[in-house]
């Protein structure tokens, strides 16, 4: 499936209205008859405050706040999909098998997490591993990756390059549900183990995935060694 | 079965973060042991600010404004399904066979809207249909019915009980995604050919259910004439 | 989806054996290179008599009554299923994503029915909607709106032209499961806020929706007004 | 499961509008607090009707006309789930595995036939084995086995016992869809391999069940021999 | 559908290995453009092997034997749906339907057994026959049908070309789990029935399907009479 | 939930026979009137023989590898489902929505692993969380964690008790599908995250199971921390 773009877009871009989510929308829409598309998004703010929400009301199970945000991320999935129809899988792909099987008749499929205790960016990786593809697009909140955290140290250096086994060390996770970190560990380990390409992309800039195709390096490539 | 009660949850309780929501979660936990439990949940708020989102992206299908809607009342009956654990099931229903089958081994079913173009009012009365039960508790945003529409008419007055025939003349309906008003006509032909009753209660009054369960009118009775 | 036709084709079609069916079946496989087809099957005699055994059993509930229309409606739509292979999809659609997720891969859906409570009309009305089409083809029982009932009034007359809005007016709804009219209130009212036009067509002229699709008007439009 | 009973019904007792199915329903509502039931039901008349009708629209493939038959007898099978609320697993089982799930939170699971190219008799015999009983409850046409065809030879004698390989070699089956005569030979074998009695009653007498229950042979009993 | 390929090919390919194996796969890729193929893979050793452990644990009942021999040949038939990425649907079809609803949009559907109590040979005739086509192509152990069992008759001669009905005769059937001998009777009447012609080819020599595709005959041909 | 118990257990415990499996059903057996177990079982040595057979068919994506062994593990866990009857959930649970689902009316739980890139350790920490239990119980092919590799360092000593964080720096971890180790990285990581308790025993003696929930450590604990 040499012609399928893995898209992963950060629950960030879903935060501000429509204005920025347009752009993507209308960069999908231009793609969409050179390429077929998966586009996994993340909660974002709905996400953290549904989960805040039932924190509130008691609820302390990872399994439940994980699920809370995965139905957000899949609701985010929602505008994308409905933005690009009649192109995209009339549903947010809820497993892989289905991420296949709707690939094989539509141009366009759209979804947010899969199952609890797996961040988006995990699922976005598992997902370039079905498909077959080699490389994951990465809209991100940050944009780069860092030598250092950039939000406690003012002097970090973006990584134009950086190999993922080195990533892992510079960043430190935190696993609370809808606080999942630039790109999670495990994420990490499995495009290592599958030899895949991350290629960070600030989520402010959706067009610059176009530079990209065109072989540049709009942002950070992480190399999967 | 006798034992199973239907509450329909405006979206609007689920619009000021957990306060609210935690009273209705501590209700139903009490009475969890005496009634099987079916709650239908609006989607408030959240479900008008993506179905704007929505039509800023351009979508001006109703079929998708709806959908998005439902994914946002499903959203919401997370929160209820997870605060009711071990007892509730553990997904939104999304069809009335599921509400059946689920009935049969949960104390309780939470769920959000079934089918665009229904409101979750309608579905609600479905529901009472469905399972065989003969009245609908109805937390609304208003809490009563009145003889003109009192956000118009400072001198409306309350309807202690009314015949749904004559409430649908009452109301003027409008049918955008997001915007059914207090019960929409079609929830009312339902009600009348099934003769549900319909025992509507303030949203902000979660507690009242108790009064209405011992036979008082805790706010307006809808009568299926 | 400009290419998307949907039919709907009253109960009463599948009521003669199959002499009338054939000429619908002849007719779409006609269309069938052209077009891709949603096929909305009625339930006819067969579902009134089976909701008929099913009261006499003692069975009140509309949902369980509904429910019985529905697979009926569906057992039609097999009929148009099994003779358009391996053009249409293999089995009844019963939601609208199937219907949506169908028709990506597929020349033809059939469909019954979807949900207790809503009449078929209803249902062909959201299928329009959600596939993003503008018309309904409505095959009926009687082919004409008229200004008055006609089986009452001799010299009722046919409305070529006419709005949901006064056409509303004109019909008398029941809501008895089975027994749903011309088309019902629900439907029209569907119709108007979706912005969808219906062409009714005499059940017994299907090939008359060749007429339609040259611009000309075989039966009665219905605005959206 | 010591307490479960497997039915089939044959067809033949829909085709005389209700009188006779509510003295099966009667009979089933009596047992329910002390049997978990399954029914299998068979298509009878109307499958035959809509079977002829799929002949007539050119229809020839086996898997069609069988499907067509099954989609009647899980039609008639509603029948018996919508009398039986709020006992009965709220749908047509249309897998074994189905029937095992619904079976553990239902006390009655009625259902049709379940793949094309086998009769509803190998079906229910799969059922007895899937849940582990030793007996089919089987209301068939004819209610006893003969030394001849009955309908031929008028001195044809009533077996009271017989064994199933015997009574393969007497009848000779026709694999027709929905022309499958007393019980199918296919149905003999797997009665046969799994050690499975087969009690025919007639089925214009439901109410002799109680009689075999306990401990009579109200027809024929055939012994996987 | 005159481009469809139905292939049965028996267990007892994937017992030595990947070698036969690829060999299939091979075979199978040259042919998915100019095909639709439909493969049905056996149960093979490791069937053998997990029913008799089965039957150690004290499992008697036929449903779970069968069950488990099902679940082995579908784990068979994901190697060749993974080797036949991305043209293969991505799951093995666990109904009929599934298996024309997937062949709408993959070009390969690979699946083991469908229900306890029915052949993979029965299987794969009910895939020819909902499938429209006209022959099966049957990978099997022996190659030929003989005219006397050739394990126990040295002298037992091939039979080019037989009548299913003659077959059946010579054939004695046991129907144990996962025992099921060259063809079952089930089998030979489904393909009677719907007039499908069996084409065997030896299991070891997969490349002579393209002999028969020619018009050869490079095993027995079993004629449905 | 209190009173459920989730227990993993290594696919080697399928690798000789039925001899150990039936000490398990015996166990579980013994267990099932008082507690509902949930049992994730691995792949053991036939998902190495399929995984490695697909590596020879030229099957390199991780993907595929993974969920062939995940079939394996679902294959093996058939076992004891078809043991358990009619306490058993009839299939193997493939998200944990359905665990939560299938355990609120059946005493028995039996599942492989669940999705790709992920080891049936973490699966069963998943199910844990899910379920709201606080331990698992983890039949393990070493029994112990050991301070060392016990492979390579012959003076390798057991730890009776270890921190999670400090056994994941023991462990080196391998991420090749069907060759996790002892527990991998992930499954310890979401131990932590939720406070969950993991006691190892020894596969070789399942009924040391007895001694744990008598508040005995017949093995290690790992401690989340």
């Amino acid at each position: 499936m040499r012609d399928v773009l893995v898209l992963k877009i950060t629950g960030k871009a879903f935060d501000e209205g429509s204005t920025l989510i347009s752009r993507y929308v209308k960069l999908l829409k231009s793609m969409v008859s050179e390429y077929r598309l998966i586009v996994i998004t993340g909660g974002g703010n709905t996400a953290r405050k549904y989960i805040s929400d039932a924190r509130s009301l008691g609820i302390s199970s990872n399994y439940w706040l994980d699920l809370i945000g995965i139905w957000v991320s899949r609701l985010n999935s929602l505008l994308i999909t409905s933005s690009l129809q009649p192109y995209a899988y009339p549903k947010p792909a809820v497993s892989l098998e289905e991420v296949l099987e709707a690939l094989s008749s539509h141009r366009v499929v759209a979804m947010g997490g899969l199952i609890p205790g797996q961040s988006t960016a995990s699922t976005a990786i598992e997902v370039v591993e079905a498909v077959g593809a080699e490389k994951l697009y990465y809209f991100s909140a940050v944009g780069y990756a860092y030598d250092r955290d950039p939000a406690k140290y003012p002097d970090a250096k973006p990584l134009r390059e950086v190999n993922a086994s080195l990533l892992k060390k510079i960043l430190e996770q935190k696993q609370l549900p809808g606080e999942y970190a630039l790109i999670d560990e495990k994420a990490l380990d499995l495009a290592i183990r599958s030899k895949i390409l991350v290629q960070l992309i600030s989520y402010r800039e959706p067009e610059k995935l176009l530079d990209a195709l065109r072989g540049e390096n709009p942002g950070s490539l992480i190399h999967p060694a």
